[in-house]
C-alpha cells in the first residue's frame, strides 16, 4: 500500500479533531457560555488555531502533497479526491503568517462579542473597529493569496468552488430582471393576506412540540442530533453521528421559528446523510455553502411554503393550538408563509424579496473589496441600498446593517450562497420532477422520498464533488438559474393572480 | 528577563487551551451530545490525547525544565510554583508510552458510554470488559511511574498530593471508631424523624427558581458561570470565568436537588474565585481534589445542613412552595436534611454514614491494586461491603457498584477526597470560629463573610500550594481530622439527644 495515504489519513483525523473542539466552542459560545467567558475563549481558540496551522502548514505537509502528486494516478479515488481538497486548503491556509492567523481567530471571538454588544444597544460604534480590522484581515488575505483577477472573487470562491464576480453580477442581473417588475406588479395590486400568525401568541411549549413533529417528519435522527435555542438559528456540524441545530422561538409570531426549524433541519439532513465511509475527515461535510443552503432552501422553501406541505401538516399545528386556529384553514397557512412585502429582515423576508437582500450585502462586499468602502462608511451605504431596491429606511443599525452575526465573523463572501443555494434548490426540484412527483410527495406526508433522493444525488457525497460535478450528477445539465425564475414567476403570479 | 519564563508560560498556554477543549467536549457529553456522538467523540480525544502529549512530553520541554531548575534561585515566586508543577505533571505523563495514552483517552470515552449503559439496564455484564481494561491501564500506569511503596499510593496522590495508603488507613480508621458507634447508638434510638419533602411533589420549575435564590445568596457569579443539568451533578473549571456547575431535579425528592446544587456551587465558588493574576494557566484551578471537595462540602454540609441555614433560607423555600410547606417550619427541614439512615446510595448519604461509603470504595481500590480484586468479581465484593458497613444488600447492581461513574473514567484513587474534604471542611469552620461567628454569619444571611475568608484563604492560591500549605496557612495547623469527628459527635448528639 502506498504509505502516503496513511499519513494523509493521519494528518486528516488530527486536523479534524481540533475542527471538532473548535467547531464545539462556537456551539457552546452562541448557545451557552456566559458573559465573561469571551476573553479566555478568544485565548484558547488563538492557541488552537496557531495549533491547527502549526500542525498542518509544514515542510513534512509540503513534502506530502508533493508525493501524492506524483502517486496520483496509482491512488483510490478517495485518497485522490482527498489530496485535491487538502492541497485547495494548504495553499489557502499556508500563505497567511502564523501570527497574523492564529490573531484573526481570537480577532473574530473579540467580534462576534462587541457585534453581539452593539446589536443589542444599537450602537454601530462599538463594533465598527473590529469590523474595520475584520476587513483590513480580508484584504490582506486576498493580497497574501495572490489570484489575480477581481479582489472579491478570492473570498467568493473559499465559500463556493468556482464562483467568480462575473459569474455572480451575471447570476444577479438575471434574477433582478425577474424580481423587480414581479415584486412591482405585486405591489401594484395591493392585496391584503390575512394571516393566521399575526396579533395571537403561541406558547413556545407548544411551539416547541410542533417543531418537534416536523423534524419526525422531516426524518431528522434524533440519535445522531439534537435541537437546541439561540438568538441566530444555525447549523453545527460536528460529524454525521452529531449534528446540531438551533432556532429562536418568538411568542407572536410562529411562522418564524417554524422556518427557521425547517431551514436548519435541511442543512442537518445534509451532514447526516453523509456517506459513512467517508469517515471523520475534513471531507466529511457538506461541499460548499451554496450547496448546503441549497439544502435548507429546499425545505424551508420549496417543500415549506407550498401549498402541499400546508395540506399535509397543518393538522399538526391546529393539535398544537387549537384554540389559535380554530377559525383558519392550511389555505390561511400557506399564503401567510407566501406573503410578499418590502421588508428591513433579511432572515425574516418573504421568499421573493430574500434575493434582493442578498444583493445589497453582495454589492457591498464588491464595493469594500474594490477598495471603496469602509467600516464607518457602511451605515450609510447599507441605508442607501435598502432604500434604492426595497424603498426602506432602517430606523436604526440594529435593523439595519447590525442584523446579521457574518460580518463579525469574518464571513465575507458567504452571503451569495444563499441565493445561490435557492436557485440550485430549484433546479433540484425539477430533477426530482422528472423522476416523481415533487409535490405529490409532500402531498403524501411522504418526505422521505425526497430526502433520499437527496441523499443519493447530494448529500453522501460531502465534499468528494465540486458544486459543478454535483449539479451536473444530480440533473444531469449545468447550473441554470433560469429554474430559479420560473418557479418565482409560476408561483407568484398564482399566488396574485397576475395575468 | 529570563527567557524560559516565556517559554514555560507559553507551553502553560497551549496546554491550558487543549484542557479548555477537552474540558468543554466532557461537559458537551455529560449534558447535551446525542446518543450516536460517542464514537467520533471518542476519535477526537484520542488526537486531543496525543496532541496534549506530543506537545508536552518533548526534548525541548525536558531542557526547558532543566533550564528552569537550574536558574530557579532568580525566578519570580510564580514561575518557580509554575516549573514545580509542571516538573510534577511531565512525570505523571512521560513515563506513558504516547499510544497506550491516547488509547486511554478513547477508552474511557467509550468506557463511560458502557457503564451508562449498563447502569439504565442494571446490567454489569455491559460494563466489566471496559472496567477491566481501565483496571489494567491503572496497574500498568503504577509500574510506568515505578514509585516504590503500596502502588495505590501512585494514584491516591495524583488526587491529593501527599496522600499514602498509610496516611489515609490511620485517618478512616479514626473514622470508623467515632461513625461507627455513633451509628449505632443513633440507630437504637430507634427515632422517626418526619420530613417535608417526602410523599409530596415540588415542581421542577419551583426547585429552579429556588436553586437560583440560592446561588445568588451563595454570591455565585452568572456572569462567569451558569447551571445547567446532568444525570449525575457535576462542576467543570473551564476558567474563573467561565465556571459550569449542573444540578438533576427530581419532583419527588426536592432536597436532593438543593443539596446537589450548593455542593456543586461551592466547588464553582472556588473556580471563580482564583487570582486572576494566575491568568490562563494550568495552575489556575483548585489544587487538589480533597481541597476542592472540603469547599464543596462546608457549604453542602456545615452550612447547607446547619439549623442556621434553614433559619435564613427557609422562608425562600417556602414562598416557591407554600402549599408543599404549610404545616412545616425551618426546624423541620433542618432535621430532615440531617436524617441519619443507612442507605445503598453515596450521593444521597447522610453526613454521618458518607464517610462510610467512601470507606468501603476505598477498600475496594486498594484490593484492586494489590492485585485481590479483577473486575469480575467487583459486584460481589461490593455487596459484601454494604452488608458489613452498612447491613444492607443492593436490589441489582444500579444501586450497587454501578451507582457511580467515577471508575468508568479511570478515576481510581479520587474517592478518599471526599471523606479528606469533609474532614478539611470542619477544620476550615473551626479556624473561621476563632475570627468571626461562623453559624452567626449564616444565620444574618451573610454568606459574603465565609466567602471572603475562603477566598483569601484558600480559592485565590489556585494550585500554587500543596493541601498542607493551604491548611497551615488557613488554619495555623497541619491537618487534624479531630475536628470532624468531633463536629460529628457534637451535631449527632444533639440531633438524637444522646446523653
Amino acid at each position: 500500500m502506498n504509505p502516503y495515504i496513511e499519513q494523509l489519513d493521519g494528518l486528516d483525523r488530527r486536523l479534524s479533531a481540533i475542527g471538532f473542539c473548535e467547531s464545539l466552542v462556537f456551539w457552546d459560545a452562541a448557545t451557552l457560555a456566559p458573559k465573561n467567558s469571551v476573553k479566555n475563549r478568544g485565548l484558547a481558540l488563538e492557541e488552537m488555531a496557531e495549533l491547527y496551522y502549526t500542525i498542518f502548514i509544514t515542510d513534512e505537509t509540503k513534502e506530502l502533497l508533493t508525493n501524492l502528486e506524483r502517486t496520483k494516478d496509482s491512488l483510490p479515488e478517495l485518497t485522490r479526491v482527498k489530496y485535491q481538497f487538502f492541497k485547495e486548503m494548504f495553499e489557502q491556509i499556508a500563505c497567511i503568517p502564523v501570527n497574523e492567523y492564529a490573531a484573526f481567530s481570537n480577532l473574530k471571538t473579540q467580534s462576534s462579542a462587541a457585534w453581539e454588544e452593539a446589536k443589542k444597544t444599537k450602537d454601530f460604534s462599538i463594533f465598527e473597529p473590529f469590523l474595520q480590522q475584520v476587513i483590513d484581515f480580508q484584504r490582506k488575505y486576498i493580497r497574501y493569496r495572490n489570484l489575480g483577477g477581481h479582489p472579491y472573487n478570492t473570498l467568493l470562491q473559499d465559500y463556493e468552488r468556482g464562483l467568480t464576480v462575473e459569474v455572480a453580477d451575471t447570476f444577479f442581473e438575471q434574477l433582478k430582471e425577474v424580481i423587480v417588475p414581479l415584486l412591482k406588479r405585486i405591489s401594484e395590486k395591493n392585496m391584503t393576506i390575512p394571516s393566521p400568525f399575526t396579533d395571537v401568541k403561541f406558547d413556545i411549549e407548544g411551539q416547541k412540540a410542533f417543531s418537534d413533529k416536523i423534524l419526525d417528519k422531516m426524518n431528522f435522527n434524533k440519535d445522531s442530533g439534537i435541537i437546541a435555542e439561540s438568538v441566530h438559528p444555525f447549523t453545527l456540524n460536528l460529524n454525521r453521528d452529531d449534528v446540531r441545530i438551533t432556532t429562536a422561538y418568538q411568542e407572536d409570531y410562529a411562522l418564524s421559528s417554524i422556518y427557521s426549524t425547517i431551514h436548519e433541519c435541511g442543512h442537518g439532513l445534509y451532514e447526516q446523510n453523509i456517506g459513512e465511509e467517508l469517515g471523520f475527515s475534513k471531507i466529511a461535510t457538506g461541499t460548499t455553502m451554496g450547496i448546503h443552503e441549497s439544502q435548507s432552501r429546499i425545505y424551508e422553501n420549496n417543500i415549506g411554503r407550498s401549498e402541499a406541505f400546508w395540506n399535509s401538516y397543518y393538522h399538526l399545528l391546529k393539535e398544537q393550538f387549537p384554540e389559535q386556529l380554530k377559525e383558519t384553514n392550511a389555505l390561511d397557512c400557506f399564503r401567510a408563509s407566501n406573503d410578499v412585502k418590502a421588508s428591513l429582515i433579511r432572515t425574516e423576508a418573504d421568499e421573493l424579496t430574500y434575493s434582493l437582500h442578498i444583493m445589497i450585502r453582495y454589492e457591498l462586499e464588491k464595493a469594500i473589496f474594490e477598495g471603496a468602502l469602509e467600516a464607518k462608511d457602511l451605515p450609510a451605504a447599507w441605508d442607501a441600498k435598502y432604500e434604492e431596491y426595497l424603498g426602506l429606511s432602517p430606523a436604526d443599525d440594529s435593523e439595519g446593517i447590525l442584523q446579521d452575526v457574518h460580518w463579525s465573523e469574518g464571513l465575507f463572501g458567504y452571503f451569495p450562497s444563499y441565493a445561490l443555494g435557492s436557485a440550485y434548490a430549484c433546479q433540484f426540484e425539477a430533477a426530482m420532477n422528472r423522476e416523481f412527483g415533487f409535490y405529490e410527495a409532500v402531498a403524501a406526508d411522504n418526505l422521505g422520498r425526497i430526502n433520499e433522493w437527496l441523499k443519493e444525488n447530494i448529500h453522501r457525497y460531502g465534499s468528494t464533488k465540486t458544486p459543478a460535478e454535483i449539479i451536473e450528477g444530480a440533473t444531469g445539465e449545468s447550473f441554470n438559474p433560469s429554474y430559479f425564475t420560473d418557479y418565482l414567476v409560476n408561483k407568484y403570479s398564482k399566488l396574485y393572480a397576475l395575468t
